[in-house]
């Protein structure tokens, strides 16, 4: 319960293991930080177990091969793959890829063409399944997958609105990413500025916090609305248990749905929408932002918190200092 | 807010209207009553505008056309529409249809043959998709929709969990309506039973209550469950802000949606769910139970009270003394 404390992780140095049959050690270059982590940490059910106490805490990151003993993976080669917050990690290659470097450099693979863009791409489109010219609501915007949900809902010929934290966030989404539209949820009042930029109601809400903007956006939602469920940071270091939805019954009125999803159930498609997102990124369609902080792993719990703060844009990547 | 109470509405006597050209007059032998009558009362923006001050209490029932200028419906016959809480309606047969008591007599019409069944066959089969085997929970299953939602998975081949006020009501579910089982949730601890009785989790809830029991079922989601919005009646009279689902969050855990309806739009299938509801009546594998109640029209906000005291089973309806 409530924000971590740096206290709540340990720092610890141990030799290197050796890899055994079919294993290999990959040395980490980048860890991904999602707010997703901090709910690993809570000891309740959910969809993968817990991280346990005295675990390495789980994270997905992208680094090299130095040593290997499993046929599908060589040493040099440049992999991405739940890692874990470490700086050198044994595989056994389950869930592990090689990256291209040549499509978009390293921390890219991390944000719109990792689990992050992936997020993104089958929320919005296989759970939202957005039209053209449909009214497309994007909370926590500035962040890792909000601004590439909204960039493709733009791309897909949607109007598209994001809500974030601060002006300077708004103006990127706008002036930068081609939002039609970005509602500064701390600077006003939500409600008028929806019913302001959604005047006929909001068809697709993609919703990143919970809390009370989900409950100011089901206000507004329109006939046979989609709400797509994809985190609720909002609610992640609540003291309180979470609040729910109190506009619920918006979803019987409009004859709505709300969906909840997992990126890992689309697994098998990873490569075409892999490939899609590459190819956005390479005509300029699609723009990728990285927040490298680039530090020693001792940093982790106050990189990580940024994200809890507010103060970080795009996609969040710890590098680790070679130093 | 609040419980309604008897002075929320008048009763007042006027002359019956004369039909204009293409009207009809109904003379009102059965009232339909309905937890979703409590909504219209509020004012606020819903799938049907609210009932005005002084307006006739909006309801649907069952009369007989005593004189007509409309040629579709004739003198005599016996019909179903939104004829409100009134002795005579003038109607200009919109939403109206005949009733034929070969079939059923007529206060089955206002139940597995009306709205009611209607809602429950939609709600149950086009929205929560049931297939044999799967596990279905029904709350309010003691009312008029969740005894015919409950029934209707029953046919289907699913095991069938009915939550209801009253261990009398439960015994009715199991005992005579072929539920698996029945929870009484004024008895005992509904998550124990639930996880009791529903070992493999949820696959699809039929939701007629809303609040604390909308909580505990979704703590049991199972993979790709169905959360059915039809009714939220605990909320309806409450006197503070309703209460979201505080456990929503699992719609993410268990890749599942919450999805609202309303019967009104499957209109156009109207006749085949009803010829489909009749034959299962009529060969036994559906019961209908109506909880009918005869008295006088000025007794209207007594009855429809019963609704939310917990003391009526399966469809309340109030049958107009002619006295």
């Amino acid at each position: 319960m409530g924000l971590p404390k740096p206290s709540d992780w340990e720092w610890v140095q141990e030799p290197a293991p050796e890899p055994g049959d079919g294993q290999f050690l990959v040395e980490v270059d980048y860890i991904s930080l999602d707010p997703a982590m901090r709910g690993w940490m809570n000891e309740t059910r959910s969809y993968v177990p817990p991280v346990g106490i005295g675990e390495v805490m789980r994270a997905g990151g992208i680094g090299r091969v130095t040593e290997s003993r499993n046929p599908d993976f060589a040493a040099g080669e440049l992999v991405s793959g739940m890692f874990g917050v470490q700086r050198y990690a044994l595989s056994d290659g389950v869930g592990v890829r090689p990256i291209d470097i040549a499509l978009a450099p390293a921390p890219v693979h991390l944000g719109v063409l990792g689990m992050t863009g992936l997020t993104a791409y089958f929320g919005l489109l296989d759970i939202g399944r957005p039209e053209a010219g449909q009214t497309v609501v994007v909370s926590g915007a500035a962040g890792a997958v909000g601004n590439v949900a909204g960039q493709i809902a733009r791309i897909k010929g949607c109007r598209t609105i994001g809500i974030a934290g601060s002006a300077e966030k708004c103006s990127w989404l706008t002036e930068e990413l081609g939002f039609d539209a970005a509602i500064d949820y701390k600077a006003g009042d939500v409600r008028a500025d929806l019913r302001r930029q959604a005047p006929d109601g909001v068809d697709i809400y993609f919703d990143n916090v919970g809390g009370e903007i989900l409950d100011e956006v089901l206000r507004r939602l329109a006939r046979h609305a989609r709400v797509v469920i994809c985190g609720a940071i909002s609610q992640y270091n609540a003291e309180q248990p979470p609040r729910g939805p109190a506009n619920y019954m918006q979803l019987l009125v409009e004859r709505a749905s709300m969906t909840g999803f997992l990126v890992f159930d689309f697994a098998s498609r990873y490569p075409e929408a892999i490939a899609q997102l590459a190819r956005w990124l390479n005509d300029g369609q699609l723009h990728s932002r990285e927040d490298v902080v680039r530090t020693g792993l001792e940093q982790f719990p106050d990189v990580f918190l940024r994200l809890f703060r507010g103060d970080n844009v795009g996609k969040l990547i710890l590098e680790l200092d070679r130093s």
